[in-house]
This record gives C-alpha cells, sequence and structure tokens, in this order.
C-alpha cells in the first residue's frame, strides 16, 4: 500500500473494539520508531507498552482528573472546537484500546521533541499499515506518569498512542487545499502541478 | 513495500547527484503530509518549496555563516560527533540537491511543533518511497528565512529537506536495540516478542 494511501485512509480514533492487538504487532511498530532519524542521532525516544488493565485503569483515572481542570479552564474557542467533536474530559479509550503505547522523549537532547514526534510519525503510519487505529493523545499535564510509572524524571511523556481495531464509523478527513499551505519559490505563489 | 522496509533502507544523505526532481513527486510527498494529523486539527504546516538555484544559493550562503559561528562555539562532545561524520559548516546539499522543502510551522498553534516534526516524518517516508533521499537539516538560526523569503513572522522555519537522488554510498544504519528501548508494562521491563 503506498504511503499517500495510509494517509488518505487513516483517522484519529476515539472508540476501539476488545480484540487483542499481538505484541508482535507492537514490536514491528517499535521497529518503525526505532530506525528514525534523531538529532544527532541521539535517538532521544523511549516506549513503555502498557497492556495491564490495572495499569490502564490507573492512566485512565489520573487523565480524566486532568483534562476536567483542562476542560474548565479552557478558551472558549478550543471549547467549542473540542464540543463539536464530542471531546469532553472523559477518556474512554485509554481503558478501551487493548494496548496503550507510552512515548516518552529525553528532556535536553538535540531537537529531543522534534525527534520524537518525527518517530511518532513513523508509528503512525506503520499502525495504519496493520490495519489498527490510534489517536495522538497528550495529557495537559504529565508529571504524573514518572510518579505512576516509575520513569526517570530526565523522560517526559510526549503522547499516549492507544493501538486497537477502530469502532467508529469512518469520518471525512477534514484538511486545507494544498494551495493553501503549498508554495513555490516564493510565499504565496501556487505550486501548480499537472498530475498531482 | 512495507513501512519497516522504507524505515529499514532510509538514510539521511548529504550528497545529492543532479537528477531532476518533478514536482509531482514533490506534490505527492505534500499531499501526504497535508494529511497528518494536528493539534486541534489546526494544521500549522506550511511548505515553501525551493526550484530556483540563484534562492537556493542564498540559502546555502546564510546558513553556512550560521553554521561557521555554531561549530567554533559547539560543545566538545557534539564537535568529535560531528566532526566523526564528515559533518562540518559546509552545507553542499543546499544548492547540490535539485529541490529544498522548507516546513514551517505556525507559532502558538495547540502542540504546533510536535504536529509539524510529525507530518515531517510522513514526508520521510514518501521521500524514500519515491526513491528519493533527504536530511532533516535545521539551522541554529532560523529568522534569516522569513527575512529573506518574506515569510509572516508567526511561521518559524522547522527544517530544511532537500530533495534528491543520493550520492552517497550507503552506510550501516546506527540504533539501539529494541530491548534498551522499550518496556512492557513496567519502566525496565522487557518486551519480549516471539517472532519479532
Amino acid at each position: 500500500m503506498r504511503v499517500l494511501d495510509l494517509t488518505i485512509s487513516r483517522r484519529s480514533v476515539r472508540r476501539f473494539r476488545p480484540n487483542d492487538v499481538s505484541l508482535n504487532d507492537i514490536a514491528y511498530i517499535l521497529e518503525v520508531a526505532r530506525r528514525a532519524p534523531s538529532g544527532a542521532n541521539r535517538q532521544p525516544w523511549r516506549f513503555l507498552v502498557i497492556q495491564d488493565h490495572g495499569i490502564k485503569r490507573h492512566i485512565r483515572r489520573i487523565c480524566e482528573e486532568i483534562e476536567k481542570e483542562f476542560h474548565q479552564r479552557a478558551e472558549p474557542s478550543l471549547k467549542r472546537w473540542m464540543e463539536a467533536r464530542g471531546i469532553t474530559w472523559k477518556k474512554p479509550f485509554l481503558t478501551e484500546a487493548p494496548i496503550l503505547i507510552l512515548v516518552f522523549g529525553r528532556i535536553g537532547e538535540p531537537y529531543w521533541v522534534e525527534s520524537t514526534w518525527l518517530a511518532i510519525g513513523f508509528m503512525l503510519l506503520a499502525i495504519q499499515e496493520l490495519g489498527y487505529s490510534t489517536l495522538t493523545y497528550t495529557p495537559s499535564k504529565t508529571d504524573w506518569a514518572n510518579h505512576l510509572l516509575e520513569v526517570p524524571k530526565q523522560y517526559r511523556l510526549q503522547v499516549i498512542l492507544p493501538i486497537g481495531k477502530s469502532a467508529e464509523s469512518i469520518q471525512p478527513q477534514d484538511r486545507l487545499p494544498l494551495e493553501e499551505i503549498a508554495y513555490l519559490n516564493k510565499w504565496g505563489e501556487n505550486l501548480r502541478v499537472e498530475n498531482p
């Protein structure tokens, strides 16, 4: 399958079916991430795979507390955007998805945030290729993860990727057209292509 | 080709052949980027494709000035790492690659750096799929790009991706083994997989 087809069929998904996800598939996704380039090849990423249901429940409870607070103080425009999409403080995917992959970045490595998110981009395409869905969920606070999961403090949680089979109907993708985001030689100058 | 195979065969490349790169191929790469997820779907990325040789020369001259300064004040360990890889202040790829894609992120959008680099991850796999090579080159200063290329100041240069056919011999990939970067349920606990 072409990379473009993977990105066309991909959606962020918030509801998952309980079907098992094999650790072989998780290892495939991590093998993809492992090969990403990084600043000075420091490979600042670490991956904590959570399969244990008790730990997932714990993570969900903490995240929902954080999100309740966040939704109360969110600015009106973001609040409206979230409401329109049915995004609330509730994070059922944190226990419904059979697997969570928590991605951490090592603070202070050169381009550690950039490198880690580049690797997350790789992972999303591998997840799609295997027929799973996910969501890039970053709780608005992350310190709790170091305490709960005994993660050394030089690593900061960047994202939680719930992995599983989608239980959602396919939503259309809502993106700006290429003409509005890509220019040729000069800002604002259209990139004209014959057969895009 | 599987996503894993794309990441296994991919290398960061600093020397390019002069063979043309079609704008259709560039549009494919940007169509892939365009479909990446982003914080609150704000799509904070913009892409400036540079094909004009005069502009590329200008960019190279400025970047090399910046890098001369950077290499002078770089800390010893990074300096040694760069020297071992033959990385100097010289950036010939900025004029040798037939195309540069400058990726900008819109400052202040939710998770704008993270989202932009996730999209860059998508792009790297599309570039590899088309048989081209690239390098994620971020100059240590970026303000000049706004002036030189008349880019609105709310957008910040995140990376320059030179696109072309590699003129380098294949180097082995140097990455940590999976056991050192991925854990199961508990930090430090090995993710054991039967057929990785």
